[in-house]
């Protein structure tokens, strides 16, 4: 069966600003799921946050192998069931891929537990991309770096926990590094962000970062084992699967 | 200076339960304040859940370079504003223990951003503690293992991120296994989380423990590199560290 | 195109123990071959010591995806050219499946850099294999844990570098833990050390670790990124990708 | 008692060359050395390339904490014997702090496993080397990023295992990045690759590359936990822990 991707765009910077609307008439979501289509992935849809749950109802997620999260303006809008009920998704397995602005959405930074902040710089200056670990699925089709012209910078300290996997690190002509591209894993689901991406760069449009996303939502996708038992907060008493002699008989148990 | 350690304790079972009172009679604070002072910690304080601010006024974290954390069933009691406090300084570099039970804290599940939940069962079972990670300075002056007689079993799969370093794996008669002793880094501040310790079981008065936790202590203390600037979400608009010509000289910026 | 898969074998144990023949009939290799196929692996070959070059030759790793390792007592006899040639065959992307007593073979300890030892003991007992880390790929199937009912014992400290992702942990009866599932990343290709397996048992007839097995197979597979310059230990002297004025204008360079 | 520290130099540049002299008239180890006891560390000691064993008898390995390796033109002059001592010492619990072209050294090379293999450029580049895990001892007492003026450039991709720990990565004027200070656990010992210092640059004498490498020595002081078995290669057959029923009496044992 196809992988099922749900791409989710804030959707508020193309409908307010006519620059960024030229850059990106259909939307960021529409330009990234174009991409995902050129790659081979067929079951691809899109979802905004002005719609009702912000298109993410629990059916949807629940139809939903891999999410694709880009915000920027409005993240304190999104609403905190929504962001719940993602984070729920995620843990069961669901793969996520947050592109930059939104290392600061909820629902990063309550899957990473940090601030995740960092510097960050609008001057059109060019970023280099280096891959750092080229043996890793989500660096299949690069060459050893590849650049973007103009883009806002990110730039460290990026408060987020070490990776598992750090896959790429931005180089920025106005003198910063980031790790633009760190794999996490998360109760059953997997997590990449990636940095490059900005409403007023056509960013999304590059062969190069559609080859990115793509590899990732390939390695992000749901890998079914045991079950996870643990949602809404629930730990698991469990019987012993050895024989166990009753040490204290008659001992009335008080934990 | 002396390193500046505050153990807090929910202190319910001590008070309301006669066999755990025989156990801990002064709290399990106590035990483990007890134990860090033998081990040559003298600037060692407690803080409970039933007194004002549940003992960790701003003040008192701000004065804390290390937090010691037991709580049990009362995890939901404690006050949203004092684990956002927390969290603050722990990513601000105060370094944090979580003993036992507390994985299931409110402090604990969000600074590792999953549900940390884990198998679990009270049948006074047998707990051996394998050292995995023999160079690390938690396990200084420890034997390949130590063992506790009478333990509450927690098993896999504990529901957390992968550790950083991954220093304790434990064995239960039961035919369980569990992630013992795991470090964190998130944000400045080291995370140690440590399983042995129920409020049944003497196990803050066993010697083996107790070096664990000085050992944790001193691993978690607080290193002052760079500034941490990123508390209460802020993001960091920064200049360019080298010349950056103006590319698109009279655009208006819309970002 | 299939992946393809190498099984080598020392082939030994089968050859001259007759209680070993009747449990492995036509070679561990054989064994292992067949779970492959059956798992959907079609292009699936074998090779063993006893035969020119230990059936490792240049062209054979040439057409080799992932390369699976059984070896016992034979490991000092595998030539070390041989080993330099899987050396560098992995490091350029190929995948390699390390089976249990594999854990002391030349390749393995020159992959990971320490002596790769531990504690063991044969005494037919009870294996539990816990799965750590359920949403990894090579989890892929299982349920919470399976077991064997008798195994030999290996138990930490295992002196590995600590695992990029740790999958297994085993529980033993006799008392002892084991990081039993471990993903290396080293170079372009992709190590994964699985522990069960011994040649008095049958445990490579099992369809939970054939499951296993096949698993870590795809996911080792050569992901190809940008090329590998670094055979033979050359270095790579580059040039400029910025402009870069002269600073010392006719100092003659002298490092 | 005090850390005892080896810094260990290839001494051949500044004999050799005439430029360097000038830089390090007393040589490079002595430029280090003199930033450690600067940094309150009593116990130091040097050795170099041209001396017998080259100044690493097993005597001084055994009285040293902590060694410092540099080295560029002489990796093959190394006598295997003195590489063999160096690693099995560290395997049992020396730290090893390797310094710039150290990276291509036989001893790093063995710990990594891999190539070590990196681009270079000689070009009197500025390299700014940012903090990117600001919380870790070694990055104590400095900023969020510190510059060297002129350096050879190290770029990615660096051939070497995910480091535990990331601390450092730099910025290059030329357009590279590079992960600049690494650390990682191997046995019982604690190594960092450091990446500033270059024979014809003066940057051991730098007051923040000191404080890193003053650091980096506390960080790798060996933290004894349990005895380490395994030098040699010697694995360890072991009793168990529980009781274990025989199960097939009377059968030979043949593994």
């Amino acid at each position: 069966m196809s992988l099922r991707v749900t791409v989710w765009n804030e959707y508020r910077h193309e409908r307010e600003n006519d620059y960024v609307a030229r850059v990106y008439p259909q939307g960021i979501h529409q330009a990234i799921a174009q991409g995902l289509r050129a790659h081979g992935l067929r079951a691809v849809r899109t979802a905004t946050l002005d719609t009702p749950e912000h298109g993410l109802s629990q059916e949807v997620l629940d139809g939903t192998d891999v999410l694709i999260w880009w915000g920027h303006k409005a993240h304190t809008e999104v609403g905190d069931p929504v962001v719940e009920r993602v984070h729920q998704r995620v843990l069961a397995g669901m793969g996520l891929i947050v592109l930059h602005s939104g290392h600061h959405s909820k629902i990063f930074r309550r899957l990473m537990g940090t601030t995740c902040s960092l510097r960050w710089r609008e001057a059109d200056e060019k970023e280099r991309i280096w891959v750092v670990m080229p043996g890793h699925p989500i660096a299949q089709g690069l060459g050893p770096y590849f650049e973007i012209p103009e883009a806002e910078m990110y730039g460290e300290h990026f408060d987020i926990p070490q990776p598992d996997e750090l896959v790429f690190v931005s180089w920025f002509e106005g003198g910063n590094v980031f790790r633009s591209g760190c794999c996490f894993y998360r109760g059953h689901g997997k997590i990449f962000y990636f940095r490059p991406g900005h409403e007023t760069y056509p960013i999304y449009h590059r062969e190069d970062v559609r080859q990115v996303i793509a590899n990732a939502v390939r390695w992000a996708a749901p890998t079914p084992g045991p079950a996870f038992p643990y949602l809404q907060g629930a730990i698991h008493e469990t019987d012993p699967l050895e024989p166990l002699p009753e040490k204290h008989p008659g001992r009335t148990r008080v934990g």
